[in-house]
């Protein structure tokens, strides 16, 4: 991959392109890699009406496959709890930061054997969709 | 709290009530602790629209606190990766299980001091969400 690690729980990149176009690159990239988006919280917007707040343009996705999600809920019946996987977008100076949630960080809490190949699968193809992203 | 923690990830509690009865009290239990639900995925129709299954009745709710979020935000911008937070309702036989992501654990990935009383709340609210639909 190309792209940054940017924390421990999460990895993405920082990337030249503005906000709106980055929101555009990564819902192509996640739509190329089997992933629709389930939803789409604007933080700011949220903040500004939920609490009067000026915040920085800000998205959060939920990313989901199908296919993925429905092996990993037989797998283990309550783990709704982490599903979908979040993608978020935010502006920075110069450009937006795209990054994804490391799918076997978060389904490492679950601590069942069975997801490990699965969340394995969810972040090889995020990977691939931030990488495409990343590249331009 | 007099709900059981039923995952290493979560906490809830399985209810006597039907699922859509479950639904709509989690919804108005959450509502009472100053969360609203910014979005709801039926998993049962998403799966049988994209993959032709049959799941059982499943349903996920984000649910946000606009002010711990925008603190939680603020204290890590990254954090969204996480945000919001997980509450599953799903039928079994006889009733429904009710159960919510524990914040202290999802945050917990996060190594970052600041957010330890925003998890803390966050759990404290969550429970007594739950504890109020466990209770009936």
């Amino acid at each position: 991959m190309v792209i940054d690690s940017r924390t421990a729980y999460g990895f993405g990149a920082r990337i030249e392109a503005p906000y709106d176009e980055a929101v555009e690159r990564v819902k192509r990239a996640l739509q190329g890699q089997g992933f629709g988006v389930l939803w789409e919280i604007d933080v700011r917007r949220t903040l500004k009406e939920k609490r009067g707040v000026d915040f920085r343009k800000y998205v959060i996705l939920g990313a989901c496959n199908p296919q993925l999600a429905h092996q990993i809920l037989v797998a283990e019946i309550d783990v709704g709890l982490l599903l979908p996987c979040n993608v978020v977008v935010y502006e920075v100076d110069g450009g937006s930061v795209v990054e994804a949630l490391d799918p076997e960080v978060a389904l490492g809490l679950v601590r069942n054997d069975a997801l490990a190949p699965l969340a394995a699968e969810a972040k090889e193809r995020l990977g691939r969709a931030l990488a495409e992203v990343a590249r331009g």
